[in-house]
């Protein structure tokens, strides 16, 4: 029984293969490879080149094969499974389940995806087919087809021959569901209820129907909310009619989870593409690109608009030194308010005729980190700067800039939101340049009003 | 059979259900929270005060009472929890397993703590006290003590008698745990297995030992990446002889991914405290002010060091116009830079040695946006600002601008990351004041050598 502990790519492991892969030595890395796990094989792969990953699961046998380019990252296989031929993906696909199957179809071109839907085994076939129909991101995109059927008028003996004959096709469950004659969903039996029930038991004495099914064209955000709140771990999907057509388990969940958590990241650090680091250079500038002009942009303007002020920087140059901490402070306090709000927006619970208690709330927030930021600012630069007026001036469009970023901050999100856009993507540059170029124009006003 | 659709939470229901908690009208609560699910209830509680929540708890089944303590998040729960008497938490934590009691335990005051383990059930107490002894986020916080275990020479009938016996306690299991006289964990059945194989087949003939225990001391971080690489449902927990002493499931995993989520939008926001828009007006101040003051400080060392520049500033004001030009670029470039490498240090196979690849393609992706952005200013700037000199100047600041901050912004959540933080930390206000400052610094220099 092995260990838990992370599998350590050391360097000499990592050579010793590179090495043991220049020669194509298949023995060898067939030995080396036998104890590891399948999970860790797929961490590795992502160290060489797709040929060299082709070679080594060449090698491996086919489940295993299979089960790692289940694992593999969409990128990382799109790349090596365009280097295969049809048939040679056919039987990779036979051997995984209908959900898998749907979603490696899906990232091929459409005639190998054709073809190869052609040679699959009947049953896989059948089941393929239909989940092809729904999109990636929905319950029915998320659901296997692969489960435990069993009729209301059954006996608990009847129940574990089917479950028996289903066994192989079905790896992993924990309930069989319960269905009437014209398949709709009536409840479910829990496996230790089987087990713990006399085999003459009719099905019907032991369903229970406390079950939450989700509908086949149920957001995947949705049914991760509801597996999550409900602490479930598998959901039945059923289509218009009720009738049972698959079920979503706890680990696809996980995937929707982190996915969403990776793809506020890239909202928050503005970046466009969902991309990594070993993508292509060009993709990588692409995926930055929009961003920085945008920020390009705001600059010119902001630098356009201080233009207007030529004269009075040219009088007292000073004006100019509190630009940096004007912006900086705007677009921090921007940040944070949108970051809560986006929170807020993750969990349940968030009210919409909350919104008028939540902007007293920020406003009250807003007031007191103001004053004390401008009373520090007033003092700070009274002692370092010998202009009082100027140290007025500044502090005052603080106190503004902090209460008006708080408010852009905590609107910005609710509003992209309510566009139907994730709202992280308003904690990001956005929220940054709309700030900056906030914060410049009451400085400035400001400054031309009191000075 | 209820759907699953999220429970809609009416504002109509909000205000009658606020006039019925008013007039403390017990039965009209009673009979129309009947139908709602626990955690429909739980989300409902949020909205209400600690005293009006105790209200309806008390009209509550004891066995839902409890399981909506224990769904309530950490804040809630001890506003909530601070109002009940020892005598009546003794009561409603009789009702959880050892792992959510510990947790509940871990956030009361000792005394009132040591007063509920006194009045434990035997067995609970016996177990909760062994739970205690760890750290909330290792995976001996982690576990709960209920599972079901076996030993390898029993029958499968004398299985399902121990099944029997525990399935009181134990409420959701998949799997039967193979232990030796020593408790030294061997193995595992499925459930499914159980079912499956004739009544007086033996535990050591049925056993697979494809089985990856965590040990006590692991982080709950290290879990959830090994449970959801290895899509494992359930994971038993040893200690350091190897003996069996708990089992992590796959819900408790699902939220330590997603506080792991939530902290890291925290960091990326600037926010220095665990905080949520409901929590106090204080609290939501003091989490914002350190990253603020931070903006702020460095803010006042870029008016300092324009400072410097006063002269050159007073001749041509234009110089001024490009400082929110420079650094907008520089903050969104450290940004997204940082943010891909937190990315990769949140992947799999992030290898030590990988560093040189990583900087080098870093590298040419900084010089190619570099490029293209200065370009674009210095024909932006040629055209609008009529100053060749200046132009070119900007322009070129900003090429080493994007190039350092993408260096600054690579480097800095590695080192962070080695230093034992979350990396996370890197690419929020810490990132944007370190480029700013980096910015400014490198424009002015620019004009002071080139103007």
């Amino acid at each position: 029984m092995e260990q838990a502990t992370k599998f350590e790519l050391t360097q000499e492991f990592h050579d010793r293969f590179q090495q043991a892969l220049n020669e194509r030595d298949a023995a060898f890395i067939s030995a080396i490879l036998e104890e590891v796990n399948p999970a860790d094989i797929t961490s590795l792969l992502y160290e060489f080149s797709s040929e060299e990953s082709k070679f080594v699961l060449d090698i491996l046998p086919l489940p295993t094969r299979a089960q790692i380019v289940n694992d593999l990252d969409t990128d990382t296989r799109k790349k090596i499974l365009e280097i295969y031929s049809a048939a040679e993906l056919t039987e990779v696909v036979n051997q995984l389940d209908s959900d898998d199957v749907a979603d490696i179809l899906n990232e091929l071109p459409i005639q190998v995806s054709e073809e190869i839907i052609g040679n699959l085994d009947q049953d896989l076939k059948t089941q393929v087919i239909d989940l092809l129909r729904y999109d990636e991101h929905v319950a029915g995109g998320l659901m296997a087809k692969e489960l435990i059927r069993v009729r209301a008028n059954w006996t608990v003996v009847e129940c574990i021959d089917e479950i028996r004959k289903q066994a192989e096709n079905v790896a992993k469950f924990y309930t069989a569901y319960v269905v009437d004659e014209k398949d709709k969903l009536l409840g479910h039996v829990a496996l230790q209820k089987l087990i713990l029930s006399d085999s003459k038991t009719l099905v019907k004495d032991i369903c229970e129907d406390d079950i939450t099914p989700v509908e086949t064209y149920m957001e995947e955000r949705e049914v991760a909310e509801i597996m999550k709140k409900y602490d479930l771990e598998s959901v039945p999907v059923v289509n218009v009619q009720g009738q049972l057509v698959g079920r979503i388990t706890i680990d696809d969940v996980v995937d929707v989870i982190s996915d969403q958590a990776e793809e506020e990241r890239q909202l928050m650090s503005g970046i466009t593409e969902d991309v990594e680091e070993d993508d292509t250079l060009l993709k990588n500038v692409r995926a930055r690109l929009p961003w920085l002009l945008i920020g390009i942009f705001g600059g010119m303007l902001s630098a356009r608009f201080m233009g207007f002020f030529e004269h009075e920087l040219t009088k007292i140059a000073a004006i100019a030194f509190f630009v940096p901490l004007i912006q900086a402070t705007g677009g921090n306090v921007g940040i944070q308010s949108s970051g809560l709000v986006v929170q807020s927006l993750a969990n349940p619970g968030y009210l919409d005729e909350g919104i008028w208690k939540r902007l007293m709330k920020m406003f009250y927030v807003a007031i007191l980190n103001a004053l004390l930021l401008s009373v520090i600012v007033l003092a700070a630069t009274y002692v370092f700067f010998d202009n009082h007026r100027l140290s007025f001036i500044v502090s005052f469009a603080l106190f503004c800039v902090v209460m008006f970023s708080s408010f852009v901050g905590t609107l910005t999100p609710i509003f992209i939101s309510r566009l139907g856009f994730n709202p992280a993507l308003a904690s990001g540059p956005f929220i940054t340049t709309a700030s900056d170029l906030l914060g410049l124009t009451i400085y400035f006003m400001t400054v031309h009003v009191l000075l």
